[in-house]
């Protein structure tokens, strides 16, 4: 029997995102599978009811409305009180749960009798590379970090030749190397800027330099035998560490654009730069910190706002990829159709394989509990 | 004997720039001249007070303490009653005066005994191009222009390539192809975009062509020859403005980016966009009208805001280089020194050669009169 799926609209505060595009609801629809969208929920995301009822969904009024009868529930963010006591027991709830941070959410989606999934713990596996949210997100995150840096600076990023005297290019360093961090860096490489990036891990380098940006590291004998066999880094030496920190140091003093993006999902964001640091640069350089979801990489950082530090204009938006909602729905709108391929069979009935490796490491509530090794306390 | 320059701090709501820059104030105490600089003066422009005491500058508490002894005055814009009151007569002020709208300011200055010129009347001749404040600002506001439209816009510019599917290229359409219409097909090409551009001058094709844009206009046999000898547009036949508009209205109702830049300095600007073609664009797509200032090339548009039209976003600033304002000031600064060499001798002394095409075109008030010939009422 063909199932059930519901989209409400978000509720959190400045969250744009939705959990649904055309796309999505297209193919669908077309397995013979209900679609049943909150009034509203794509707008934010530019999409219009119009949109979605072209692409088969039903709308619904209200959350309650399109959750009630659903097999299946798609969020981006955890579900409201509200909308877990109109589940139906049994139901499938997918969303981004933030599951370290929000345990009375899942508490009272254990109670409900949901099976409740966070896109946070899919593995990053290959097979599971296209249901990958965190990279999604976090890839829209460092292009949207480098326009943000560009409408806060007071500058501009590429070199111009002009008959007044030539602009120089805006220096710009990234802290951390990871999904976010190379989008950052190919965005700013793209507008114009001298780009240069640092990670703890060593084989960053080489994605970096492939992306025409200068790595920053003090590459001694250690650095360069700092790589174990399956690509982590090796704990260094205090030694090492404060050549490297003076490194950063002068090399911050340098910089216009400082982009740190070094978000550990469930733990405290690391200090990456000291206010001696942020001391240290011009007036009118900028400083974006992507972790400020988790506490910050930076000092002085204040979460969503532009603080002005002597000049200098520290941003560190808790939920960034809100300003690029349209793309980042549509990427974590595909992310959710391939989870939830698998918990339905080709026809579109519910029949989710609970030994699938990638349901088992994201399940998080299953009949009345919370089942994730991760979340027993 | 040397003289004394004075750089009041800008008093226009929302006017970010500086008449001066540490480079261009070291250049003249380097000449034994005296430079006077309110305090607070380039802090818009990321400029402390420090930096121009480090160049030789002198800090005045108050507007009426830089001005009261200065032999030229350099602003922004126009000057205020109060600072038109304290200059000493035969002062020398040189401004983006905005002559054809200001005309109570240019009276003033008259009344004052000033002799006033206004930077938007440098002739665009050879010898001047380093004094050309209109083009400076204007490549900074088609760089800016971008870069609000991609703060603005819901998804990524640049076509990306992700596991979760391919993000397509923003289409960004430029109508006008002036200094700020070349520098945003630059910006937008930089940053990923599919770049369209028009003009009503046909020698523009090549211009867009070489940056990497589509040309996009009616190319038949009167189209090719409506070049005159001397690089203008003939006027073209009704004819051809039909077929025109009815390309451009097919091609802007597929873009997903417009950007606007006929802005005639003392006229209305001319409408390029009309609200149904605004209402032809799909949700979330966005036009900057950088003709705001002179009433807006996009019907609909609200000056400084960013009005929604059924998800199409609008945004006409009015003064949008005061958000590049460290580098527009860098650029203007550089104008003003070039314009102020007319007006000194190497020595430092004062004196004009109002003989100078240069200084004529650009000359508003003198000896107690309006002197411009376009400004004769």
């Amino acid at each position: 029997m063909a199932i059930t799926i519901a989209i409400p609209k978000e509720t959190r505060s400045g969250e744009t995102r939705v959990a649904a595009t055309p796309d999505t609801v297209k193919k669908w629809t077309a397995a013979g599978i209900t679609v049943r969208i909150e009034s509203g929920a794509g707008l934010g995301a530019a999409i219009t009811d119009q949109a979605f009822i072209d692409a088969g969904a039903q709308i619904a009024k209200s959350a309650v409305d399109a959750i009630a009868a659903a097999d299946i529930v798609l969020k981006v963010r955890g579900p409201e009180a509200a909308e877990i006591a109109a589940l139906k027991s049994g139901a499938q709830v997918i969303a981004l749960l933030d599951a370290y941070r929000e345990k009375d959410t899942l508490t009272a989606l254990a109670k409900a009798g949901a099976a409740a999934y966070a896109m946070e713990f899919v593995p990053r596996i290959t097979r599971a590379q296209v249901m990958d949210a965190l990279s999604s997100q976090a890839n829209l995150a460092g292009y949207r970090a480098v326009i943000d840096a560009a409408a806060i600076y007071g500058k501009a990023f590429p070199m111009m030749m002009t008959a007044a005297g030539t602009v120089a290019p805006a220096k710009t360093f990234i802290m951390g190397v990871g999904v976010a961090g190379l989008q950052a860096i190919a965005t700013a490489r793209r507008l114009g800027a001298v780009v240069s990036a640092t990670d703890v891990r060593p084989a960053t380098k080489e994605q970096v330099e492939s992306l025409g940006a200068k790595f920053t590291a003090v590459e001694d004998e250690e650095f360069k035998n700092a790589q174990t066999a399956g690509g982590y880094a090796k704990e260094m030496s205090a030694e090492y560490k404060a050549k490297q920190a003076a490194l950063v140091t002068a090399h911050i003093a340098k910089q216009d654009i400082v982009i740190t993006t070094a978000l550990i999902p469930g733990r405290a964001a690391p200090i990456l730069v000291t206010k001696e640091q942020v001391a240290s640069m011009k007036p009118g350089s900028v400083i974006i910190d992507l972790a400020a979801p988790q506490g910050g990489n930076v000092e002085g950082c204040v979460p969503d706002q532009i603080v002005d530090v002597n000049g200098v204009k520290i941003y560190g938006p808790t939920n960034i990829v809100t300003a690029i909602a349209s793309d980042a729905s549509a990427l974590y709108a595909k992310n959710l159709q391939a989870f939830v391929g698998l918990l339905i069979t080709k026809d579109g009935a519910l029949a989710p394989d609970f030994e699938d490796e990638i349901l088992k490491a994201a399940l998080i509530t299953k009949d009345g509990a919370i089942v994730h090794p991760n979340l027993q306390s």
